[in-house]
C-alpha cells in the first residue's frame, strides 16, 4: 500500500514518474525513467543536479517512512546533503536508499544514485525526524 | 543573456517555471510560481522537499555562474546541504542566493527560500568547482 | 551558570580553553586563544581543520542549550556541516553561533568562525535534537 | 613516510595521539586511544562531538592525501558533514576512511568512527580540493 501511496498519490513523485522496485523495512530501490525535461543544460546533456537532489530526498523519505509502525507516525525531513561524484547520462536512473540509524526520534538514510551499480553518480545523506505514537 | 539562458534554455529550469528577478555578480533572486505538481503529499499540502532542494541547487548555481568571466569557464556542483526550517504553503516561493566564497577553484553560495522574507522556510549551502580559463 | 558549566566543567571545552564572551537565548560568542598544538601542519601554519570543526560544534551546542527551559531537557547533536572559506592564521579566534530554527524537537544553529568579523574563515551549520520535559 | 608525517609531525594530530594502523591509496584506518580530556561532559561520559568531528576530518584528510603523486600536490578541505548515529563510550576508537571519488580536482572521502566495527557511532563525508602538479 505504501508503494501505491508513494508512486501514484503524491503529485511530485507522480510527476517524477518513479517506480518502486523494492521496498523493505529501512530499504528501497526506485527506478526513474529519463525524460527530456530532466536535462540540466543542452551542452552537457546531463540530468539537472536539482532533479538528482529531488530523487535522493524522495528515495530517502520512502526508506524512512518504511520503518514507521502506525499510520499516525509523522516523518519529516530535517536536512539532506547530496554529493555529485560523476557525470550522469541522458538515460534511466536507479536510486537505492538504506537506513543507517533507526532511533526513537531520528532516522538517517544513505542514498546512492546510478545508471549501473558499479558507478555511483551521486550520494545523499538524509536526516529525518520521526514522531512515533 | 545569462538570464535568458537560465530561464528559458535549460529544460529543468523551464519546467520549474522560474523567473530571475535580480541578478548581480555573486547574487540572484528568483521567483517560482506554485504548481499543483510541486505538492509533496495531499495531507500536508506542502511543497515537496525534493523540489525545494532542486530550487536551492538552481538558485545557487545561477549565483555561482554569475561570477565567471569567460563563456569557457566551467562550473559544476560539488555538493549541497539543504535544511528544512519551517513548513511551506501551497503558494509562490522566492529563493535568494548569495556567494560567501569566491575562490580561484571553489565557489560557495548560501541560499534562502521563503514566501515572505521574514520567515525562511529552507536554507541551502552549496559548493561549486570552477575551472577558469 | 550555564557559562561556568560550559567553560570550566566540560573536559574537552576546558582543554580548548574557550571563553564565553556573550550568551543570550539562541546566541553566543566565544573566544578561543591560540595554542601551538592547534596547528594542523608546520608548512601552512594554520589551525587544524578538525579543531575548527570542534569549535563550530561547541559554539553551536552552547547556542542550542541556551534555549532550553529545564535542566532536564536533553540536547544532542544530530549532524553538522562545516565549510572552510579562507585560510586561518596562528592567532586567536572567535566563533559566533546564532539559532535559525527553534522547534519543539529540532534546533538549528549557524556558526561563523573568524579572526576579524569582516573575514569569515569557516561557517558551520548544526542540527540538534531536543527532548523537552 | 606519510605515516610519520601525519602521526608525529602535525601538532594537532600528535596531540590527538592517533596511530595509523593501515594506509593504502585512498584508504586508511586510524586508532585513537581514549583520554579523559576528550570527554564532552561528565554526566553523559561520552566523547565530545567536536573531537569526533576532528577525528573524521583527520582520517578523511589522510585518505585524501594518500592519493597524491607529488609532494608538491596541495590538498585542502572544502567541507565536511558529520552525522552522530549512536552514543560513544569512554574508551578507544577507530576511524576508517575510504575515498569515494578521485577526480582531477576534487576528492571525496567517507569516514566511519566506531569502537567495534559492527556499531558505527558517527559517519563523516568530506570534500577536498586537490591541485595536482
Amino acid at each position: 500500500m505504501l508503494k501505491t501511496v508513494f508512486q501514484d498519490q503524491m503529485p511530485a513523485n507522480k510527476h517524477l514518474g518513479l517506480k518502486i522496485e523494492d521496498l523493505e523495512v529501512g530499504y528501497t530501490k526506485i527506478y526513474i525513467p529519463f525524460k527530456d525535461e530532466f536535462i540540466g543544460d543542452f551542452f552537457q546533456n546531463r540530468w539537472h543536479g536539482g532533479i538528482l537532489a529531488s530523487i535522493a530526498d524522495t528515495a530517502g523519505g520512502i526508506a524512512a517512512v518504511s520503518t514507521v509502525e502506525s499510520i499516525e507516525d509523522k516523518v519529516s525531513t530535517i536536512d539532506m546533503r547530496i554529493d555529485y561524484l560523476y557525470g550522469s547520462e541522458p538515460r534511466d536512473l536507479y536510486a537505492e536508499a538504506e537506513m543507517i540509524k533507526n532511533g526513537k526520534r531520528i532516522i538517517k538514510v544513505d542514498v546512492k544514485i546510478y545508471h549501473e551499480k558499479e558507478k555511483i553518480i551521486a550520494v545523499g545523506r538524509c536526516a529525518y525526524s520521526v514522531l512515533r505514537k
